[in-house]
């Protein structure tokens, strides 16, 4: 099977100018097929406030009500998915960015109301693995901001780095697929304060020490859920670490089931 | 050759959420290949306001500074285009929003300084007809936004009129085109005032006594010289008028080169 890679590229990577220049001239030099996902980062929040929109918070959690849902859409379908994919034009990786609701590529279902209402946000039901194969084998790069629909004209928010997995998921059927999870840190760290003590593979008999130990918490537990589910469906290989690690070899964290 | 309609909807009919509806149920009944092409509106005029961003206008024209640029990118290629594009879905409609950096779908360059600066304003140099036929042969319904890019990472806010004309005459050698410039009037009128006075056919000798006379004036003029160049670069068919002249047997003006 050809090789794919598909990269999720999140909050400090987005917000730094130079560093998402930075990521975008390694992403290019990707030569297999490949896939971006990229997450919204904090304008959303800055957007709302400017516009005097209040942004309610349950248990630390955005709920996403029409009018954040439109500042959502506009941010990061528009502003942000445009801009990446008019520097990856300008590299020379020929880019098309899509939200979930383009082409049918991601549908999802809002998310029930019970025990707490997130408002318009949704969880993935499917990807349209035949559009992105479509578009790959035209030499084409998918750039999938963080939005889905419901096929009943409803935009959804959903979070990138499941998007992420489960475009990973749907798309190895088709190729051998590597799965990167890229962020500020160079991986899972065993000390919090110390940016070296990479984890360098964690199975899943490590995951269940490591949460017991309390070592890997709150945002990390979803995220390494979502690696372990990719992994459990097919995907060749999911690690997570630094933007370098795509192009170089640097320190990161790999997912292993055994 | 297959039949393609290439449809462009203006302001009225994008800020009136029913009319915008009702619009885009006629559009799915279109059974062949279509593409529709969206201007904005008056939206990115209030948002300004709202962020406290400062519109300048010389000669009753926008000038497109990056903030402004911003805004645009947001409403159209985000909250407008997305919008457009899930309801179509609801409707049976496999549509795909793009922007011209998207896939490279419509190249422009930025409009010369002089004699008046723009600013980020594009003029379209080349339409990526591989790319819409590719989309159109899987089905799927390209929903084009008034934005360019420059290939060097620059958006370029772009005239939807144009935008259109440019996009029928590249898919021209590979279909039949119809291009019909929906808006809110019958057509073009007559006289101003009375709305049922269209023209049934405008052919460029008519047009020159129209112009003569005062009758086609200010907005008008771009749009019809649009058309023109549309019919003498091999578009099969050209139309102003009513939404309703998509689906229904109403009065519209029909441009005709002879």
């Amino acid at each position: 099977m050809d090789k794919l890679q598909i990269v999720k590229i999140g909050g400090n990577v987005i917000e730094n100018r130079e560093a998402l220049k930075d990521f975008l001239t390694d992403f290019t030099k990707i030569k297999e097929a490949k896939i971006l996902v990229h997450g919204g980062g904090k304008e959303a929040t800055q957007m709302a406030e400017k516009l005097g929109i209040p942004v309610q918070l349950i248990e630390g959690r955005r709920i996403t009500d029409s009018a954040n849902l439109e500042i959502i859409s506009m941010l990061y379908a528009g502003k942000l998915n445009k801009t990446i994919v008019a520097q990856l034009q300008a590299f020379g990786c020929n880019a098309l960015g899509l939200s979930g609701t383009d082409g049918n590529s991601i549908s999802a279902q809002k998310r029930a109301p019970e025990p707490i209402d997130f408002g318009f946000v949704g969880d993935v039901t499917q990807v349209n693995d035949a559009l992105f194969k479509t578009l790959l084998t035209q030499n084409i790069t998918p750039v999938c901001c963080a939005i889905t629909h419901d096929n009943k004209g409803q935009l959804l928010n959903t979070n990138a780095d499941t998007i992420a997995s489960e475009i990973a998921i749907a798309m190895s059927t088709h190729f051998d697929v590597t799965l990167s999870y890229c962020f500020e840190k160079k991986g899972v760290l065993q000390q919090v304060e110390d940016e070296d003590s990479v984890i360098p593979i964690i199975n899943t008999s490590l995951y269940e020490t490591l949460k017991r130990e309390n070592t890997i918490h709150s945002g990390m537990l979803p995220k390494i859920h979502n690696c372990f589910e990719a992994l459990k469906k097919g995907v060749a290989q999911v690690r997570i670490g630094n933007p370098k690690m795509i192009t170089e070899k640097v320190k990161h964290t790999q997912l292993e089931l055994k």
